[in-house]
Parts: structure tokens; C-alpha cells; sequence
């Protein structure tokens, strides 16, 4: 009766975790959730009238061209013609799913990667082939093989603060990759959604600055240094993939909600807004470092980790190698939430012994308190 | 190097005619916008600070709520845990052809057909069959006789003033659909976005209402009696769809706008709610009026119509069966948008000599000088 591809819808665990984060009292390391608060109140002045009638599905015109200026400012050339709204980063994903994914199509992801990522890849029927992180990156001759050994035309990185792993690429790395891309004529399909969320002083230059020739897609979103209830995210392109995308967008939702896009304007063109992301980059630091602390408390002799440069998570790889999904139901009922590391690796690439660990969301005293339940089930825990 | 589905992108017509109606001075026929006079201010008082957060992939609860009741009101019998909120109903159409639609998967719908749904139903690669429209809806024994005929387990309908058509199926017909439905054990897709935009008196009651066993699938929007610029719809399905499609949601973009659900929700819930209503289908049905009485003036001798008694478009059949896409672009020219109706018809089903006229945009003055130049145009074309 159904499509196959709901044989490859994946697992609800996700969904469990975060249902079970709703309720009042749990301690969630498991979300990617801006602190409540730290979500700006929003100004809906100066929206014009016309917002509440169909737009463009390209984007707001303004939004679209602050967009673009702001990413010439990091490097990437490009003009508003070449900038996508979408509603939310998941949607950027499920365009580029429909672009490039048939069932059995190759496709190459970092080992671990943004599970969300993953689940609509798999969904359109991709297989994934993970090139493992190191703490620079991915290595750029490990890219290379991959892509000839299976095919793979599509690269899907997350180089800054990459999700689940807090990895930043190294400059070196960046320009390596994106000489594979141009050698290979591979596209790369770059997400960016937590370069504002930087703590320390690293290179951030997007790979898709670096590329001369391979078609690309960069990838952002307002989620992470503005507020996700807008859904406002954007896709910026090489100017061949441009006018598919588009059209796959008007199939998609016909354009993303106007109102949403005047407030990410709001924000993008605030004389003010080098001031909030210095004050949003002072308060996760010191949430991360506060983690940190706790960490090292209770979690020393069990877990290795690098204390990450920026963006939302730790990312614990356990001495003991156990499969961390069997310990969160009982997790979850004694009040704890986190994401067990497994469901972050391609099907190709398993591994075990992983957790990712947000700081964003829990308190001090929750850190704390949640960390020593979370440590005494991973000690109590054999290996797998 | 792109999917197989690019193939089926179909063709750029409709977003250069909506680009086209951009341009100042153009008289637009073509889409079907909401008269801009009739954009309701938005009201952004009691929304909770928590919008600005994530939230759940069903939609905000209040919401689905009050959809529910709205729904239950229609006689549709149904719980808030049935209603999912999607991003317009584009994506209500985008989710049910993932649920349903691998390449070469037949299909039923009406013929002709909302063009935008054939679009995602044929980019997923649906094969659409196509039912024939009477004065009533669709023969519910010719509907079960494509059914057989092809293997089709889905058929997609808009029983209540049709796009393009305009048609109103009769009570007896609605009743013969659901019973085809339900005896096929046929999973019916129901769009109901202009229900509010009624005219004359005629029985709306949703052939969801009527279904006893089959699945099914009850669409709307919020586009055409609130604002189409917050892209919120919803859908509402029998319970074992639910599962489904709320997991495609969460892949597709997390979650629909909060702040365009709390200003839904606000809609929706408003004591002044039947006043607008009442408002809405007073201006409208004034514009029918006088598109009707030009459409007299200019089209007698050309076309047939039937006045729709809601909804936003009149479909007129020509006299002589011209291909109306070759007027375009020289109508485009001289300042007059419509939507040739050949592109509302399954590939199986194709037809000749019909245009799609929109009458909710154009002032009274425009309906008279677009159609004078709209009729000499059709009066200049031999047959094809």
C-alpha cells in the first residue's frame, strides 16, 4: 500500500527522545535547543503588508540579498540570485535529497554525521559511505578513494563545529577537500548552522569558498543564532544547480513563510546584532565550560573528549565500547535525556561507544546531577 | 549526475506566468491569489514566548485542537491526535506522495486537476490516471472501474468548488465516492482548501465524512480565507496514516512556523470569525458577479461555463478547441495573465480548448479590458 521508501522511514527513537524531553523536570543533554533564554523577543515592525500574501519561492528579495552579503563577507562569491530560502535546514536537506537521490544512489558523509542528514538521505534511498573524523576533518585522500571506489557524486560536511562531534575543520583540510571536490567534480554539499557559535579562535572559512570548479551547496539556517520557531534557513548554490533547486522548492511548500523571513531580515540588518552574537557566544561558552567541569568530574575514567571550539555538543567516545542506545530507556525514566552516539554513523560504518552531549539546554545544578546518573549507568554498563 | 525525478520536473510555464504577474500594470487572470483588500492585519498579541523555540512536528496543540472541532463541525469525525499541521497544503501534497508514490506507482485523479498536485504526484513519479469531470464530480462507477483497471490504491479529489473546474459535486455523488472508497478499500485524498468561499447554496459535506473503512486523507489551508503568507495547512487522516506521515513531516522540515500557527489558531478561534467569513464570500461573490456578466459581454460566442457557485476561478470551455498555452505568450505582451488549461490534465488525459480565469484579482475595470483583448485573441486562433 505504501511508497518503499517507508521501509526506510528510520527508527522513532529520536522522536522518543525528544517527546520525552517535553516533560517537566528532565534533564536533557539530547537536543540542539537554544537556551530558552537566550531566544530573542520579535519585532514585527516595519513588515510590510504584502507579507501576508503568496511571495516569491526563491525568498524575500531583501532577505535573499542580505543573505548574500553576508556570505560574501565570509568568503563565498555570490550575488542574491544564487540564494534559496528555505523553511528550516531540514528542508535544505530534503531538496538536495530530491536533487540528487535515487534509490541506490552512492553518497558520502563523514562517520559520524548529522543524523537528521542521514535519515533523509536513507529515506530517498541513498547509500551512505561515512569517511571517518579526525580532529582536523575528514582526510581529503580518504575522500578521494571513496568517491572512486563507489561512485559517489555528492559530499555532504559539516566542517565547523560539525554535529555530533564538535570537530572544526583545520584550514588546511578545508582547502584540501575542496581540491578533491574540483578534481573530482564532486559536488559539496556544505552545512553550516553553527559558525556564530564560536568560543574560541579557529578558521571558519566555508570549503565552498575554496572551490574553483566542482558545483556546490552552502548551507545555513537562523535556527541556531536566532530562533528556530521561524523555520527561516537558506541554501546558497553554484549557479547550475540554481534553477532545479528553486523548482524542486515551489513543489516542496511553494516559498517559506514571509513573516518569518521579515524577522530573520529584522535580525540579518540589525545594527545591533554584533552585539547579541557576542552576548549568545558568552553565555554558551560559559555553558560549555561549566559542562566541561562537570564532565571531568564524572566522567574522567570513562570518556574521552575535546572540549569543542564551538557550536551545541561534547561528543564522548566511552573507554568501554557499549552500545549506549540500551541505556536510555532507563535513562529517560529516572529523568535523564541524551543521544546514544550509534545513530549518528552510516549504516556502512558502525560504532560503538559514542554519546553526544548538549550543553546548551541544562542548568549547572542539572549538569551536574544529570551527569552523575548518566556516569553510574555507563560504569555499571559491560562492554558490548 | 541529478536524480531520475529532474527528468520529471515539468515545465517552467507556471512560474513564468507568475513572474509574468509581478510585472506593474500586468491584469492578472492567472493565479489564485486572495484579493489583497482581503488580507486580514496580523494580530500578534497573546502568542506565547515559546514559539520562538522548537516544537513538535504534529503542530502546536491548541491548534490542532481547534482544527479538530472545526473539522468535527463538517462532520468528520476526528481527534486532535489525527490532525498533522504542514507548511501549506503543497506539503500536505508533497508528504502523502512520499507516503504513497514510487516511480511508476498509477494514481486517480480528477481530469482535469489542480496542476500543482500533478506536478509532485508525476516528480515522484506517479503514473495519473485521470477521471472525467461531470456537472456533479466524478462517475463514482468510472472511478472504481480506472481503479480496477489500473491497480490504483490512491485517488486525489477537490469535491468542493474543483481548481480548476469550479465544480461542486452533488450530495449523491459524494456518498458514491466514499462507498467506491471504501468497498476498494481505495485511500482517498481529499483537498478542500476553498471550502469557505462559498456562494450559493450547496452541499460541502467532505466524502471523508462519508468513508466507513478505506484510509483517507483530509486536506486544507489556511491560505485562501486567512493568509496564504504564513504557509500553514494541516492535514487529517485515519488513524493508521498517522504514524507515517508525521515521521515524513519531521524529515521534511522538523515542524511548520510556530508564530504562523499561533496566528492560525487565533483565526480560527476568533469570535469575529463568522463575520469575516461572512465578508469574505460577500466580496468575492460580488467579483464572480461582475466577471460573469463580462465574461457574458466578451466570451458568449467563444466559450461555455457554468457560474461556480464558490471557489475563485471560472473554467471556460471554447467553442473551437485551440491549444490556449500557444496564446500566452502573446497575451503575456499585452498585459493579461490566465492559465491555459491543457496544463490541468493527467498526460493520460489530455485535452484541448479550455483556460482557467481567476476572478478574485482583477478590479472590474481590468475583467473588462483583459477579456476584450483575451477574446480577440482566442476569436483569431483557427482550431488546432
Amino acid at each position: 500500500m505504501f511508497s518503499e521508501r517507508i521501509d526506510r522511514l528510520t527508527s522513532s527513537l529520536v522522536r522518543d527522545i525528544l517527546s520525552a524531553t517535553q516533560q517537566p523536570g528532565m534533564i536533557s543533554f539530547a537536543g540542539g535547543l537554544p537556551a530558552p533564554d537566550e531566544l530573542p523577543t520579535p519585532d514585527w515592525s516595519g513588515i510590510p503588508a504584502s507579507a501576508a500574501q503568496y511571495g516569491p519561492s526563491e525568498g524575500e528579495p531583501a532577505l535573499r540579498e542580505a543573505i548574500a552579503e553576508d556570505a560574501r563577507n565570509v568568503g563565498i562569491e555570490c550575488d542574491a540570485s544564487q540564494v534559496l530560502v528555505v523553511s528550516g535546514s531540514q528542508q535544505g536537506i530534503d531538496l538536495v535529497s530530491k536533487l540528487f537521490i535515487d534509490p541506490g544512489t552512492p553518497i558520502i558523509t563523514e562517520a559520524p554525521t548529522y543524523l537528521a542528514a542521514l535519515q533523509s538521505f536513507e529515506l530517498f534511498g541513498a547509500v551512505c559511505h561515512g569517511v571517518p573524523l579526525g580532529t582536523d576533518g575528514i582526510d581529503a585522500s580518504r575522500l578521494r578513494e571513496v568517491a572512486q571506489d563507489t561512485g559517489a557524486r555528492l559530499t555532504y560536511v559539516i566542517p565547523t563545529f560539525q554535529n555530533p562531534s564538535g570537530t572544526c575543520y583545520s584550514a588546511e583540510t578545508r582547502a584540501a577537500v575542496a581540491e578533491a571536490a574540483d578534481d573530482l567534480g564532486l559536488t559539496l554539499f556544505e552545512d553550516d548552522p553553527y559558525r556564530e557559535l564560536v568560543y574560541n579562535n579557529v578558521d571558519r572559512t566555508p570549503i565552498c569558498s575554496h572551490i574553483k570548479s566542482a558545483p556546490w551547496i552552502y548551507q545555513s539556517s537562523f535556527s541556531k543564532s536566532f530562533m528556530p520557531g521561524i523555520r527561516v534557513g537558506y541554501l546558497i548554490a553554484s549557479p547550475d544547480l540554481m534553477p532545479h533547486l528553486v523548482r524542486l522548492k515551489q513543489a516542496t511548500d511553494l516559498h517559506t513563510n514571509r513573516f518569518g523571513q521579515w524577522l530573520a531580515h529584522g535580525h540579518l540588518t540589525s545594527p545591533g546584532l554584533a552585539d547579541r552574537l557576542a552576548h549568545l557566544r558568552q553565555a554558551y561558552s560559559a555553558k560549555r565550560d561549566a559542562m566541561d567541569a562537570a564532565l571531568t568530574e564524572h566522567f574522567n575514567d570513562l570518556a574521552e573528549w575535546t572540549t569543542p571550539p564551538g557550536g551545541l555538543f561534547f561528543w564522548l567516545r566511552l573507554r568501554t565500547p557499549i552500545d549506549t542506545r540500551e541505556l536510555l530507556p532507563a535513562m529517560l525514566e529516572r529523568g535523564v535525556a541524551f543521544m546514544p552516539g550509534e545513530v549518528f554513523f552510516p549504516a556502512t560504518a558502525p560504532s560503538l561507544g559514542y554519546m553526544r552531549l548538549n550543553f546548551s539546554h541544562a542548568s549547572q545544578e542539572q549538569m551536574h546531577s544529570g551527569l552523575a546518573i548518566l556516569a553510574e549507568a555507563v560504569r555499571a554498563t559491560p562492554a558490548a
